[in-house]
């Protein structure tokens, strides 16, 4: 049995086909021909320069077309490494040397890749593995050679590859390849989204995975453990066949709960919302029986691109998902760039500290004619007048006011241009910040709605970076701090007569549920996938059960305790 | 009137003296002579990087000597740029391609300092920054100039420089130089550093000033508020004339409170205590009078070094500050690292949000073998008894559970190994994250006592980095979240039966000071020259006015509202 990292759920059954790259150490050392011509390498590397940039278009074009506009915005930025002057400069000048262009090309997308890479940094090393692909990529187009053939695999393959890059995925058919097992990647790298993006259950950082493994081995693939069973005995086959029948069954007991209201066993109305980052995802939250949106992520809308969308773009993604839940809310964050979230055409700065940087509402409010675009945009969906804006990373009143003045200030302006809008819109605010937290009952004068972050909340409350894995064991929802906070934010809500929600990871939390019941949580907003889980959660306590619960939990000192606690009475 | 950054207190009056470096854009479009010998070249390199370094070691030890441990690690820093193997093996190959070793340098420390300066993060400019000072110091090696010669300025001066360089600040003789004007740098740049450490009033960032300063202008120079007067008038030299007059009758004011016991109007008596960085600071820490030390940041004697001090080593250091103020307390804290303290020999790691990181009481629990050289040495050096062990960056209960067994375990050792020690320590917390302060009840039943860090805990509240000029504008003890957590952790002190303190910059506030009183706050831990005016602030205030400053403050609802109105009644 083989173990990695498992990033993509579900459970595969198949045929091993492995798609090695070209050797690397061979690539290291490879002697490169004498350039006879300057002026010939010249061209040659311009014409294989040509030759990538239309074929990584295309592909950009059919990812697109595959509903995978973020995918496609990986290769879209590979495109932009090549058309980077600082690397056309310095390969043009390695052929002026005397280079031949496939030694002008190693030598500098490998000068860049070495840079990034000794950064240590998580993204930075990310951008690494982007050049060495776009490097291989068009080392292939100079020696014409192609990229692994992946659109002609047998049904029933799972692939194995050392890095699975944006390029192989456009030619990966899910109807084909049924798992995906990589040497090398994480939860976050794109491989990874790439896995999840297709819906082929997939297992990353599989060590010597391809020396391992042969052509035609049978394999099982669990990508819910990071299980990978080589050449499984009848008992793992039947072991593994009764973890996907369970893996199945669950999903149908969950349909059950499909189409009903999300009630405590004592009828106590909650609403299931789901989180969204565009406005497909809308649709298919409706789908998954999402009861409104409780956080449109509309950052999403502005990456990925050269410019900020347009008010008109914006109004028809906000109108559009607007229009699939009215008259249910959906709720619509706005901009929230900044922290790990970087927009390049927004000129950030690079900060130490991100997180606690210039980023989400702090940006905003200093760039006020981005920010009008939107608010404006928000006023003319909101037609049927259930869409409601919400503020990420408030940490005080005054960031509120600012706001509200500014939405003012916009409804004159569309008054004065006649154009049609709602100006009933309320405004609410995420609460993430401890400053936020511990003033819940100040802001909750002047929001008209909270809704709880819990992912932000504990990292600022732990001081802890989640990404940072040298610090994640202290990143716990079940911290006393934290929950001391999400009660604290209700109760304060609840005395101001306004209602709150949670859009963190931490509402879909089975174990926390009686928790939020016992606070008061109005509305849990999850990925849409959890909706129905969400609901069951929700089904199976009493709201005096869930005091009974909480009452203890409250008491206990520490998260291990707490989390202990919470699991012995899990139902 | 010039107008620039103030980073180093007080006012000078002096005659100008400009140090203009070699024109910069007559050095970019430096015409290279044509390399006859490659050989040669390189053993001009060679020469003159053996001689840069002798010249900077020696420049290392005369710093040393004046006692600026600190600075002189910024000199041995550039030795290692210079001794980096990529920079050298850079150097010859462009020694290789026909360059002299004057434009090998250039392009080498160039290509470099471009690089380091383009990531826009203000610590690796400052990088880029010692790059290009090593620049100049290697070409004035190869060309034979000499660096500005300042050691032989007349007394009086006020010395204007592009840059204030570590190279110069050797060669500075506070005795003649009263006075410093810089081009560039801010208050945390190593010109800063260099100029309070010299005690000189000093000014930076003030643009053109060697453009609009002439050798022979009289000058005065308010590092207090930034202002440069040229050529002042007599009105001007009399309004300057009383500041000084005034900044001295202040610090003569002050001297009325030495000697005195710290106590509020109503003869409640306080704790003033100083904040030092190393055993040294001790004796100016008494000689301030301060009443114990309530922060001793040990990092220091961590820093610029090759390796950790031993045990015996700090058991030095933290006996002579205990000595020095037996049998009042002194608080040591343990390691600090992490965060914007990085240690070379720690070998860390890059993070992306450090302040969010392994930094602090984290880093110690995980390196068990550092961590418990520290508290054997404290152990040790308690003979007296009035050491205090003080934890930083606590986040939960976990952590003082695991260094109290730590202790154990240490005193179990020393007692089997024979050595003197005393196992009667107290073992407090700094409550400097969000999560310690809403959970201080908690901690309060485990610590056996609490310094309240403002400037983290008022940063993590805030959800930001105080070195981030984009977002310094939330950075304000006043906001009513920092304030309500300051009271919650004093009234969980005293609920519990420990004492509290606080060694963050809000200590020494004379605006805040009534609220400190009324939250009850123990001891008022400052740097040592802000001792004697920290004790009259407590001063001016009797519980009861300070309980009814403090019940108005707390019902307002900005930090705006707040320092307004705390400036109003400001005694």
């Amino acid at each position: 049995m083989l173990k990695g990292i498992p990033v993509s759920e579900g459970i595969a059954k198949g045929i091993a086909v492995c798609i090695k790259s070209e050797d690397k150490s061979e690539n290291k050392q490879c002697i490169y021909k004498k350039a006879e011509d300057k002026d010939q390498e010249s061209r040659r590397f311009n014409t294989s320069l040509q030759s990538f940039l239309e074929d990584t278009q295309e592909s950009v074009n059919k990812l697109k077309k595959r509903g995978m506009e973020k995918e496609s915005g990986i290769l879209k930025s590979h495109m932009e490494i090549v058309k980077d002057p600082s690397v056309i400069s310095k390969i043009n000048e390695e052929i002026e040397n005397g280079c031949c262009a496939e030694e002008a090309v190693d030598k500098t997308m490998g000068f860049f890749a070495d840079i990034f890479e000794a950064t240590g940094d998580e993204l930075t090393m990310q951008r690494a593995a982007d050049i060495r692909d776009v490097n291989k990529s068009l080392r292939d187009k100079l020696t014409k050679s192609e990229s692994a053939d992946l659109s002609n695999i047998p049904k029933g393959s799972v692939i194995i590859v050392d890095e699975l890059t944006p390029s192989m995925a456009v030619y990966i058919d899910p109807e084909k390849v049924t798992g995906i097992i990589a040497e090398s990647g994480g939860y976050t790298s794109h491989s990874a989204i790439l896995s999840r993006a297709l819906g082929i259950p997939a297992v990353l950082s599989v060590p010597e995975a391809l020396l391992k493994i042969n052509d035609g081995d049978e394999l099982i693939v669990d990508g819910t453990t990071g299980d990978v069973i080589k050449d499984p005995t009848d008992a793992d086959e039947a072991e593994y066949m009764k973890k996907a029948e369970d893996f199945k069954k669950h999903k149908e007991l969950l349909r059950e709960f499909s189409g009903k209201p999300s009630m405590t066993l004592c009828g106590e109305k909650k609403d299931v919302f789901a989180n969204i980052g565009n406005a497909a995802d809308a649709e298919k939250a409706r789908s998954d029986d999402a009861e409104g949106i409780g956080l449109f992520r509309t950052e999403f809308l502005y990456m990925d691109r050269d410019s900020a969308p347009g008010e008109e773009e914006q109004l028809e993604a906000y109108r559009k998902a607007a229009d699939i839940f009215a008259p249910a809310p959906v709720i619509i964050r706005t901009l929230d760039v900044g922290g790990d979230k970087n927009i390049p055409y927004m000129h950030m700065g690079k900060e130490d500290n991100p997180f606690m940087g210039f980023r989400a509402v702090r940006y905003c409010l200093e760039n006020q004619s981005l920010f009008k675009t939107q608010i404006r945009a928000l006023l003319r969906a909101n037609t049927q007048g259930n869409i409601r804006i919400m503020l990420p990373m408030v940490t005080n009143l005054c960031e509120i006011r600012d706001v509200r003045d500014m939405i003012n200030k916009c409804c004159e302006e569309l008054k004065a241009e006649g154009k049609e809008f709602n100006s009933n819109v309320c405004l609410g605010i995420m609460i993430e910040t401890p400053a936020a937290a511990v003033t819940a009952d100040i802001l909750a004068g002047e929001a008209d709605f909270f809704s709880i972050g819990t992912n932000d909340l504990t990292g600022y409350m732990m001081s802890a970076d989640r990404g940072n894995a040298k610090v994640s064991y202290l990143y716990k929802a079940y911290q006393p701090a934290v929950l001391r906070m999400i009660k604290f934010i209700c109760e304060s809500a609840h005395k101001a007569g306004i209602p709150v929600g949670m859009c963190g990871e931490a509402a879909a939390d089975t174990i926390l549920t009686p928790c939020l019941i016992a606070f008061g949580l109005d509305e849990f907003s999850v990925d849409s996938g959890k909706v129905l889980e969400t609901r069951k959660n929700i089904s199976m306590w009493s709201f005096n059960e869930a005091v009974e619960v909480s009452e203890k939990a409250m008491a206990l000192h520490t998260a291990e305790e707490t989390e202990q606690y919470l699991n012995s009475v899990k139902r």
